[in-house]
Order: structure tokens, then C-alpha cells, then sequence
């Protein structure tokens, strides 16, 4: 149980090694993925001026902002998202990329919220964008680069769903309904399931709208819209579309969505999204003020609550823990069982590290039994050991309790790169 | 040039792909020798609590930090270094990890500094620090991990040298000239080269000293600790003491230090440090108010002046260059000659996507020569055009210019795959 006097602020997170080494799994799954779907990474500040948040709509966010004045008399903000920061950096430099552009972004941000399972105040997020493509096959291919990031992190069909609507569908509701102003009516869908039937009812009958008309709306698949059918198919063709449903419901609750949007759902707990993004084409010049009006679509996942998600689903779990187990930090330690030797011990471990082996070793001299017990803590599957007897050597497993005699006339570099990179069996004694 | 209404904050960077791809070749250089010397990563918090910094000694630092209130009324700030985090992490959990522990950070820090060449107000630093192991060869260890960065990062014998001294050599000094306070005299040996004879002469007049003693006691290599004697025996026996001198005028500002301590130096720009460390065993006992009353020794390199330092050496910069080549975004790029085949390069795409392979391809219409004008853009070796004749298909390499059918009946992502892993060169045509 950690100490209570040194915790981190409320909301923030320390990651010690094995959190650390969890948080490198998910980043290193979803660079994999962004980079098998031609998309490269970029970087933000952790800090921008607040005009740039005050800028784009969406009043919640600005109530949560980590915002102060630097010494400067700047105001600045720690940033709560990254999609801002993303029209800054493609408003100033647009002219120096061919478009479409296909970014992603990993890293910190920060909101001043409860703190609460699944929700810090410092997370970490993954957003990719594709920005300078208005077809239809650019949000296929987000969704595409969403179903795949899921099941590289080892989930499956029937673990997740891609639900998905489009804004465009909600705007021929309003057309046919008379609704004039359907940024005052969409944010009502978003809270069907949230508020009370009776609440509901109500907001919708200032529209002079009832309940069944939107539900009736809301299960006939013919209110699909022609790019939702689009995504449907460029799915299909690329045998992802069993994770794709239609669900009108969705509408994302910011207001700068104009077009397909999704949601990436738990299907165990129905009600919890993973992820989530869509097209925002009007955003990119709003932030820019004009410089930047790209059309755009993009996706955002957290890692808090990727993670819990991975550690309830026993399969995925078992993929990230095989992870952690091949980047465990040691190969070999070396145990000193004559401390005399050190000199040429340490001959040997500059050879093998030069040669990329991850290698540890006692640095203050420690009977042979704590050396040992050492290797077994390190994660290494090998021992090393170098005694009276230099330089004939033992390379023990200590998976397999094993162990191979290093002669004088070996070279024991080679005989070690061998060893490790054979699959862990038994070493042949 | 960046269109000025668009600019970050000052001394705050963003990274365009470019720069990021050559952050992340820092990253991956200092990961991967962290890993073959055993180190583990963490990470801290971004924020942490005020105090956390004011308790540590060093008062340069509170002058540039950027603190403020939080919503709550806190008093908090971005880190300026990791240190702090390090000593609070370790102080809550300590008990959970057997000694020593050897353990590494990147991440973003934090200074309200006049933004110059090297320097910015948000800038990643490496850290690495051995904790809870008193011997020199613990120091040892660290500095060879500081000595085989510089190789990984392509730098050679010749162009950077590490400079080491150790504190206990001063403290003797001080002992045999009745100084009774060191950390008074200490400051004035760090400024020698920085300030006027005339002020150093006077400073050390203070102390009944005269700059013929001082320099008669640097030139004199019997004046090297044991533990820096320990030391340089230790780098000799992995084959990396040429990198090491003795340098009794390395003192390093902070008043923690407490023993050996070393600065990298860039030889051509002999005033340059690019890295620093040494120990300092008392620190982590007053920041963890005495819970992890552990000697340490560590060592950090901002990602900044290492940058500008790759970028002024050609062999370095040829080995990024070469990394940047080798990660480059795009693998395969997907023309469509017949935009009606497009469902069928879909699953040809997801097919290679999930076999490992970086493709892109184009998400709208567009003729031929634009598609190969994107293909070139993105970096592809190959171009894979799809059109009437599919099944049947042709892979171009782009660099040789050469091209090869890939026939009905072979499997084109093994006829891919094939070519991807061989070392680029003419394709037979």
C-alpha cells in the first residue's frame, strides 16, 4: 500500500514500472496500427495560449480547463484535448503537406474533473484525423483504423461494436419536420436514453415532435444516410462491416459534428463507450479563422478506459500480459560467483549489451544465493554465470533450471545470442 | 514559413512529422540502451504539488517554474525535472522493489527560461537514475550507459568526451584549507571559467585561498577520488575509459551532489555540455522526508542541445537519417487505375494492412499520374497499381523504377511481403 504522504494530485497518476510498461503496450498497438494505415505521428504542445480553447464551441470544456497566467502575463492552458492544437499546427503549415493529411497524436491531457474510474484528471489519449477529404471512404477508413486498433489489442467479435449514425440523417428529420434550428433539437437524441421519458417527451413537443415519430425514425435502417451506406460497403470490402451497426441514437453531443459519427461500445456493458470521433468539417477553419478549411473526420480513444476494458476481457488480457512478458526488462543477469572476476564480467556484458542484449548484474559484491534470487526478480530468463573457473562460464535457464557450459574456446557472445533467440524450452544440459 | 497567427507559445515546440519522427528516433535510441543496461521506465505526473519543489534544495529553480492554482485552491506546477517525481514515487512504493533500483523516464519538463537555441520552456528530458547502491560501480554503470547513448545516437571517439570529477576531491581540499563550509566554496570552482579572473581571485580570497592553489590542485590527477579511480578501472574493463577525463573543475551547479559527477561534452564546441549527472545521496531522504533514505545517482540529457549536436555532425546525422529512412510511413501505396476495382483493392489492402504492412492508398477518385505523384510523396518502395485486369496486378518499385506482374494465381500479399523484406534494389523485371 503506497504511502500516503507522497500520493500524486488527485486525478494524476503515477505510472511505476508495470503501469508504465502497460502504457507502453497500448502506445506501442496503436502506433502499430496508425502506421499499417499510412498515418503519421505529430505533437503538440502540453501547453497553448486559452484563446484557442475559448475559440471552439462546446462550453463544457471550458469549465474544466487547467488555466492560468504564466509569468509573462499569458493566459494558458494545459490542454484538455487535441484536436485544437491539431487546426493550430495544420493552419500554420497546410501548404507544406499534400492532402489528404492522415495524423495521429499520442499523449497527455487534462481536465478538471472528479476523479472517478476511467477518468482522471491527467489522461493519456490516441487521436488520428484525416483532414483534406470530404468522401465518405475517409471516415471508412477511420472506422477501419478503430475496428483494427480494437482487435490488435486483442479483442474480438462479440467484445466490441462500432455503432455508428450520421448527422445528415438527423438534418433530413429536421427538414421534414420543420425544425429550423437542429442544433437546439440533436442534443436531444443524444439524451434519449439519459433523461426521463416524461423530460423527453416534453423537449421534443416544442419541436411539435412525439416520442414514436423519432423512434419510428430511429429503427427504420432506410434513414441510413447515403455515406453511412458508403461506410457500410468500403467496410464490407474490407471484411470489417460485422462490427459496424447503424444506430440512429448516436449524434455525439458536440456541436461541431457534421456528418458520420460513431462510437466504439463494450458490449458486456452496453452503456460504455471506448472511443469515439466522426467528420467535423467545419471545425478546421472556425479554429483557423479560415486558414485551414479542410474538411475532416476523426477519432479519439483514452487509455483509462482502454485499459480497464482490456484487464475485464480475459483473452485481450492475456495478449497484452504475453506482451509485457517478451518486453520484460532482462535477458541475462549475470551472477559474479567470485567477485574477482568482475573485471572480465564486465568484459563480457559490454560485449553483450553491444550485441542488443539486455543484460543485469549485481553491482556491489553479494553472495551467490542473493544473485540469484536477483535474476529471478529481473524478469531474465537466463543466468550467466561467471566464476573461479573464467573464462569457462555456465548459461543456466531459469525457466527450465537448466543449464549449458560456456568453453574457453567458445565464443560466448554467439553462444548466448543463440540461446535467447530460441524459443523457451529446456536447454539441453 | 509557419503563418504567424498560428504560432505555439513562445518556447513551446510543435512537432510536424518530421520533428516528430526525429523525437521519436531519440526516443527509440534511448529506450533501447536503457533496456540492454536494464534499466525499467516510469512515469510521473505532469503537475505535482508545489511543495514537492521547494523542498528540493537548488534555488534557481523555483524562480521558473510554472506554478499556479488549481480549481481546488491548490498550489501546483509543471514539473521543471523529474527528480522530485522520482524521489516521491519511490518514497510511497519502495518497498515493493528490491534494490537497487536502476530506472528511467522521458517525458516533457517545464521552465519559464528566455527561449534560444537548446533551450525552450517545454523540452523532454532522459533520465536515469540507480537508487539504493552506495558503490562507485554503480556510477560506473551509469556513466557507460551515458557513453554507449552517445555511440547509439552515432557519435564517436572524437567527437564528445565525458568530463568527471567527484565532489569528495574538493571536500578534502576544503578539509586541508580549513574551509569549514563547502557548499559556500564549492559554487566559485563551478564558475571558474565563467567569471572574470579578477572576481574568482577575489572570491577565493574569502576563503585564504589563491587561484595558484586551486589550479595546482585541478592539474594534479593524484587529486582524483578513489571512487572516481574505482570508476575509470570499471569503464576500462567494458573497453569505454577512453571516453572518460578526469576534470577536477567539474563540480556541476546544484548544491545535492554529493559525489562523482560528470558532464558530456561536445569536443568541437568544447564549452557545450550535452549531459549531465552524478550522485547525490542525501536528496531523495529530504524529499521523501526521510522514507527512502536511499544513495542515487543519476543522469539526465534534454532532447534540445542533443538535437542541434546530431544535426552538426554528419556520421550522427547519417544514422538518423538512415532511422528516419527505415521508419518511413509508408511501405506500399495502393494506385487504382479503375476506381470499380476500388472493393477489390479494399481487401487487398486490409489483407496486407493485417499482415504487418504500412499501406496507403487514395480515399477519392483521382487520375494515374496524381495517384503515383502521392505515391512518391508518401515515402512508399513500392506502388501496387490495381485496375481493369485484376486479379492480375503490377508492383512498381518507385526507387529502381522497375516493375513486377503479380499473376492471378499468386497470393499477392506473399508476393509482397517477399519484396518488402528484401534489401532495396532492382527489381527483375
Amino acid at each position: 500500500m503506497a504511502d500516503k504522504r507522497f500520493q500524486s494530485l488527485p486525478g494524476f497518476r503515477d505510472f511505476t514500472p508495470r503501469d508504465c510498461a502497460i502504457r507502453n503496450y497500448l502506445f506501442s498497438v496503436w502506433k502499430e496500427v496508425a502506421h499499417r494505415y499510412g498515418f503519421v505521428e505529430y505533437e503538440a504542445p502540453i501547453v497553448e495560449s486559452t484563446d484557442l480553447y475559448l475559440k471552439k464551441s462546446g462550453g463544457e470544456l471550458t469549465t474544466q480547463l487547467f488555466r492560468f497566467e504564466d509569468q509573462g502575463g499569458r493566459d494558458i492552458t494545459l490542454r484538455p484535448e487535441l484536436t485544437a492544437s491539431l487546426a493550430r499546427i495544420v493552419g500554420a503549415n497546410q501548404r507544406d503537406y499534400p492532402k489528404p493529411l492522415k495524423w495521429f497524436e499520442i499523449g497527455p491531457c487534462f481536465r478538471y474533473e472528479k476523479p472517478q474510474k476511467g477518468r482522471g484528471r491527467e489522461f493519456i489519449q490516441f487521436n488520428a484525423d484525416i483532414l483534406g477529404e470530404k468522401s465518405a471512404h475517409a471516415d471508412a477508413e477511420l472506422i477501419a483504423l478503430a475496428i483494427d486498433t480494437m482487435l490488435a489489442l486483442g479483442f474480438k467479435q462479440g467484445d466490441f461494436v462500432i455503432r455508428a449514425s450520421d448527422r445528415q440523417s438527423w438534418l433530413s428529420f429536421c427538414e421534414q419536420h420543420g425544425i429550423d434550428d437542429p442544433s437546439e433539437f440533436l442534443p436531444i437524441i443524444d439524451r434519449l436514453e439519459k433523461l426521463k421519458p416524461e423530460a423527453i417527451a416534453e423537449k421534443l413537443a416544442a419541436f411539435q415532435v412525439t416520442r414514436e415519430q423519432v423512434d419510428a425514425f430511429i429503427s427504420n435502417p432506410e434513414n441510413a444516410s447515403d455515406d453511412f451506406k458508403s461506410i457500410q460497403a468500403d467496410l464490407d470490402a474490407r471484411g470489417l462491416s460485422q462490427f459496424l451497426e447503424l444506430d440512429l441514437t448516436i449524434v455525439r453531443g458536440l456541436a461541431y459534428y457534421t456528418g458520420a459519427v460513431f462510437e466504439i461500445f463494450d458490449i458486456k456493458k452496453s452503456m460504455r463507450a471506448v472511443a469515439g470521433g466522426g467528420r467535423y468539417d467545419g471545425l478546421l477553419a472556425t479554429l483557423s479563422d479560415g486558414s485551414a478549411d479542410l474538411p475532416a473526420t476523426g477519432f479519439a480513444m483514452g487509455d483509462m478506459v482502454i485499459r480497464n476494458f482490456i484487464e475485464e476481457t480475459p483473452h485481450a488480457k492475456m495478449e497484452m500480459e504475453a506482451w509485457l512478458q517478451r518486453n520484460a526488462p532482462c535477458d541475462v543477469f549475470v551472477v559474479l560467483a567470485d567477485d574477482s572476476k568482475r573485471s572480465q564480467a564486465l568484459g563480457i556484458i559490454s560485449r553483450l549489451r553491444s550485441a542488443g542484449v539486455a543484460v543485469d548484474f549485481p553491482l556491489s559484491r553479494l553472495n551467490v544465493g542473493k544473485q540469484f534470487k536477483k535474476a529471478e526478480q529481473s524478469g531474465a530468463r537466463f543466468a550467466l554465470v561467471v566464476g573461479a573457473e573464467f573464462p569457462e562460464m555456465q548459461l543456466k535457464s531459469l525457466s527450465s533450471r537448466t543449464e549449458q557450459r560456456i568453453a574457453p574456446e567458445e565464443n560466448p557472445v554467439d553462444v548466448i545470442l543463440h540461446q535467447i533467440t530460441q524459443p523457451d524450452g529446456p536447454l539441453i544440459a
